[in-house]
């Protein structure tokens, strides 16, 4: 597999994505990875790392997009960024698959433009994996689309039960619709047309889910729109950032805490990797033609390794032609519509 | 003072409730309470405890309203409901202030039809107080309204602001919008309007606040729709569980676990007592005319008792009059939308 990494997106690259990269590749004989950016700068990453064996390449790109640049100026005036050519090295088929760490909304533009959505898609979606205490669910859409219709969140439900079938391999995933209480009345006008939508469907739908049952592990996926879905991200990783320093603090006020910690360590650590978002190391962009994977913008090096592998098996897997397949298969956007009708 | 106590609202009335007006009470000289429910229930709880000198009293009432029930239902064939009969007492005069930790939409819906709106309000909002890593913010609506108009969410933020004012006792408190990013052109089609208003309003606007940052203190008040701030403060509530459960899990599983958890524990405890929403008691709906508290319907007999003291600050502080003469100095319903206009 062949993956094009934008290396200069992301806070802390090129350095974290350089050193992602070549963990990922010597994680893997089967990958190769096609560095986009300055070439310079990645050489110079290149050079103090020990990278021998792998199969690494640069692919040099004069612009960068900038964390707060518009989608649409990025669009018109940065073809030669690392993300732009990036994309374009999927395009072409010199790559089978994309990641960044750079700008979401820019990656979801620049994606859209370039490769084109699914037939019958009418909005792609930012498929985010979160932790529950029994396993995982995806929450979808993570960001992409914040004002959205019934009908967005009936497609983004579809393609949540595809995704969460291959990578957690469940048959028949239990879908959730994000709300504030279980009986279908409660919700607002949005999300009251989506849950006739979703029990008139095929898909497995368990009904509401509330924001305090989601960690509980009651729906496999967890379909809201993008607005909804950014913020039920943001203040998850927020609040367990806070309940960390918080405990922190306390350990660190008393001295029975101290000396509690010494024999706790191993136990904060298997939680933190529990809580932590870069075991989970990207959001594919579901609807897309070909497999474009967004990282956090506070990636580090570990988080874009397992973007990477991400990737690979989002191309081995072939879930953009499984999800392709479901909407030509009777669960059509415009089948959708004419329900909602 | 005298608060009016729904005491048979709540998963584990009227037990916790006649538990939590006592310990209220023992605390306070000043306080009485009207424990409003079926009077042979509450007696039977009564007697199982020693509340001699306390002014505690029972207001009988035959029906109760189910948490499933639905506002319309329970406004109209509930007339003798312990929630209806608690805020007619306020209505009547015979009580100050009223806390019920029964079905929130129908406590919403009963104070509106009977006690009615604050002149100039178009939507009472619920108020709901949260920890953060520096102190506690004010999160409003937290769950009253699911479709708003950013005039709505404008009046929240004035409302949020006299509140805040009065309990964290600081001159001008930073008002924050909900968002998914920092500038103002992100957002969704609510609150890109509502950004407009604020900045061009008298509060002290600090912009859109992100999911993340909420817990980190970066604002005051944080203003949002009721769908999104009810999912927001539902998800907090469900990722602190589910943390406190992991680590816990983590802890049993190995011995040097067990071993740092007896040096551990009182850190612990304290960071449990800073995430418990027992310790806040309950949100007010601001924008009624007179003080209604409502409660968690989980609600400990802890919860109540704080939610009862809540109760007594915000009739003593005249919170209500403060935000009615907020919306008589220039900064009213109808102003802000020949600002929107």
């Amino acid at each position: 597999m062949r993956i094009a990494l934008d290396a200069m997106g992301g806070d802390y690259a090129p350095a974290t994505t350089v050193e992602g990269a070549i963990e990922a590749l010597l994680e893997s004989s089967e990958l190769s990875v096609i560095l986009v950016g300055d070439e310079a700068e990645i050489h110079s990453e290149l050079k103090k790392r020990n990278y021998g064996g792998v199969q690494i390449s640069i692919k040099h790109a004069s612009q960068t997009v900038e964390m707060d640049e518009s989608p649409l100026t990025a669009l018109r005036r940065k073809k030669d960024s690392s993300l732009r050519v990036a994309v374009d090295l999927v395009k072409s088929d010199h790559a089978d698959a994309m990641v960044s760490a750079g700008n979401s909304g820019v990656v979801m533009a620049t994606a859209l433009h370039v490769l084109g959505k699914i037939r019958g898609i009418e909005r792609p979606a930012i498929a985010a994996v979160m932790p529950t205490l029994k396993g995982r669910f995806v929450l979808i859409d993570a960001g992409a689309n914040v004002d959205c219709k019934p009908v967005h969140l009936y497609q983004f439900a579809i393609m949540g039960e595809a995704y969460a079938r291959y990578i957690f391999n469940i048959e028949s995933p239990k879908i959730g619709l994000l709300g504030i209480g279980e009986e279908d009345a409660k919700g607002n006008e949005l999300t009251r047309e989506t849950f006739k939508l979703l029990r008139n469907s095929k898909v497995n739908f368990s009904g509401n889910v509330e924001g305090k049952d989601i960690f509980a592990g009651e729906a496999d996926v967890v379909v809201c729109d993008g607005f909804v879905g950014n913020i039920a991200l943001k203040i998850s990783e927020g609040l367990a950032e806070a309940i960390a320093k918080m405990l922190k603090r306390e350990i660190s006020e008393s001295t029975a805490g101290r000396i509690g910690y010494l024999f706790f360590k191993d136990a904060l650590k298997n939680f933190k990797r529990k809580t932590d978002y870069s075991e989970y190391g990207g959001a594919p962009l579901l609807g897309i033609s070909k497999p474009c994977i967004i990282s956090h913008g506070r990636s580090t090096s570990k988080a874009i390794k397992n973007a990477i592998k991400l990737a690979a098996n989002f191309h081995i897997k072939g879930i953009s032609d499984i999800i392709s397949k479901e909407f030509k298969e009777g669960v059509s956007g415009r089948e959708t519509v004419a329900i909602q009708e």
